[in-house]
């Protein structure tokens, strides 16, 4: 039986897991957490710091291939263990490239991907030259990851509060609208793409409150927003699962964001909501089988489950008997021994054909279930 | 977390650990097989013999609720363990009727249930005295599982071969289809009924050869199937989930061919083809949650992957490179280690609005797709 190893064992590496077992595969995981959301549903479960060079080509040689459910690995080993013959799901070159906002940025430029503009600083005093062209966002060159190590800098007094590192300055786009666009390729170079998503968020938290599949937006705006999804993942020249964030800007432009080059909680919906998932997708890749069927089955949105704020400890799901009793819906809890505030805790997927339900049941989804623990602070 | 414990670790304890990824639950199995498909997917493996008393009643005291994967398993253990509180599903009331086959027929007779005439015999003796109502089935009271315990008697020459034990002689019925229907019912008594569905078999050689989901009969028949296997459910007083098989004669009537008080074969098309699966639905009822959504999303067709003839040692798929290329189409390969002759190794489901081209793509898999083994005979 192949063997493969996924680096990093949250609620990503659970679901690629959770599909794993239709196929005949030893899974191996490698993270610190003891706990975590994957260590149960592994074949072989090795507790090590995906960080650490060493530890990573140690539990690299022991799989035919591997995977990531997070970035911020040691690429230094992927490329040694690469450089044996162990395929690595992105490859190096591209993981290099997306592990750092620089270079990312870069790449686009280098490939007229359209992006927002930017600026490349060494530190807090390049920052302070460019005060004239805030607002801007800044954003860390590496180490950043879910919302940290990202700023919005509006005037100079902000400033002092940025960072005094190695960053990109990006000029603040006017968005009109949020999308996500997943693109699989294969190892022969054959591409599957998946419907756009739309994010929409709390106007006034500028929290994520739902996804929806497909958006609401023009065909020729969609069309284009695949155009460029294709084009980021095609010249990275990686086989793999990329997910391409983008901004619709007021005047219809599409700008590429950010790249994950992996399995991505924008991707959640297709578990349910497309005939093959992005998990399936990405397993069918690093196995060697043939690319799914990524078309929609029927429209869907999909709810986060953050912890709510003021709860730790031990999780508590209030509401979810009622949401289980919701026609078309699907819970997906991640296992987490404990909540924090704003940590991702599980997420739920409603289908329905018409929009205007699906929006009204994502609504109704977040306000009767919460995550609160069994620590009120 | 609430714990929970499945004895047997096959195919359908498997896919009830897959769904039982997306609840907050802790999975507890216990099976004699350390390489069983369930082992690597529970939080706590128990390896050990599920017809064992004693070492059933030591399990089951560690979780809150406990179910089975195959109804051959101690149900004196699972009595003192019911007595004590823990919660059973099925109950051993129910358990203890389907499990002894006279007492199953017995009770469809008792509950005005449409089923074969048959006679109990004790021994080879009343089976002689019987010759004159040959042809007819005969069936172990226990101890039957998988095609095991059951022959056909034709005449009376054959009456040597028939069994020497307690069991039931069953009138042949002249067969024009067999379906199957799951009935899930909740600790509170409410119901949820999937659709129907037709089991096809190979003329030749009496094998399934595929199910079909729905059934081409009329709707009346169709009412008058689904009315008796809620009725079959409803009178064991029992929460859980049961399949029913029938058969429908050439007059078109429904007759109960026997129940399983689990999840079950005639099934597994259920993971696609239906909003909430077999296995959900029986998760929500051991976890206390309403019951789901059992419509269909879209007709489908299920194909059985059974080992082939002269093959044995490790498996090899042949042809699911092809298979997998195929749109709609989901595999499903139970990670068994060793591969022997008819022996259920995975399954493969496809799903489309067209009953031909269902019909068409079930008979094209069953060609494709061959599980072989390293060893040949």
């Amino acid at each position: 039986m192949r063997k493969i190893g996924i680096l990093g064992g949250g609620q990503l590496g659970r679901m690629m897991l959770q599909q794993a077992v239709n196929y005949p595969v030893e899974t191996w995981v490698m993270e610190n957490d003891e706990l975590c959301p994957s260590a149960n549903l592994c074949h072989r479960f090795v507790k090590g710091d995906i960080r650490d060079r060493d530890a990573v080509i140690a539990f690299g040689r022991q799989v035919d291939a591997l995977t990531i459910e997070i970035e911020n690995v040691s690429l230094e080993a992927l490329q040694v263990l690469e450089s044996e013959g162990i395929r690595v799901f992105p490859n190096t070159k591209a993981l290099g490239i997306i592990k750092n906002k620089i270079l990312q940025k870069e790449y686009y430029r280098d490939h007229n991907i359209p992006t927002s503009d930017f600026r490349i600083l060494r530190d807090r005093k390049d920052l302070e030259m460019l005060a004239g062209e805030l607002p801007a966002v800044q954003k860390l060159a590496t180490g950043g990851y879910d919302g940290r190590g990202v700023t919005i800098l509006r005037r100079a007094e902000d400033i002092p509060g940025g960072f005094d590192a190695p960053s990109v300055l990006e000029k603040l786009v006017d968005i009109e609208r949020e999308l996500a666009i997943i693109v699989a390729i294969d190892e022969k170079g054959e591409q599957a793409v998946f419907s756009p998503v739309e994010m929409v968020f709390d106007p006034a938290l500028n929290l994520l409150d739902y996804q929806l599949c497909p958006p609401d937006l023009p065909r020729e705006t969609l069309w284009k927003a695949e155009a460029v999804a294709q084009s980021v993942a095609r010249n990275l020249g990686s086989p793999g699962l990329f997910a391409v964030e983008l901004f619709v800007d007021r005047n219809g432009e599409v700008l590429v964001n950010e790249t994950a080059p992996r399995v991505h909680n924008s991707g959640h919906h297709s578990i349910e909501g497309n005939f093959c998932s992005q998990f399936d997708m990405l397993l069918r890749i690093v196995l060697g089988y043939p690319l799914g069927d990524a078309d929609v089955i029927l429209p869907s949105a999909m709810i986060n489950l953050v912890g709510a704020d003021g709860y730790e400890g031990e999780p508590v799901y209030e509401g979810l008997g009622e949401v289980m009793a919701m026609e078309r819906t699907f819970v997906h809890i991640y296992g987490k021994r404990e909540t924090r505030p704003g940590r991702k805790m599980g997420h739920v997927t409603v289908v329905a054909n018409d929009r205007h339900e699906l929006i009204h049941r994502a609504e109704r989804i977040r306000e009767t279930l919460k995550v609160k623990g069994t620590i009120k602070r």
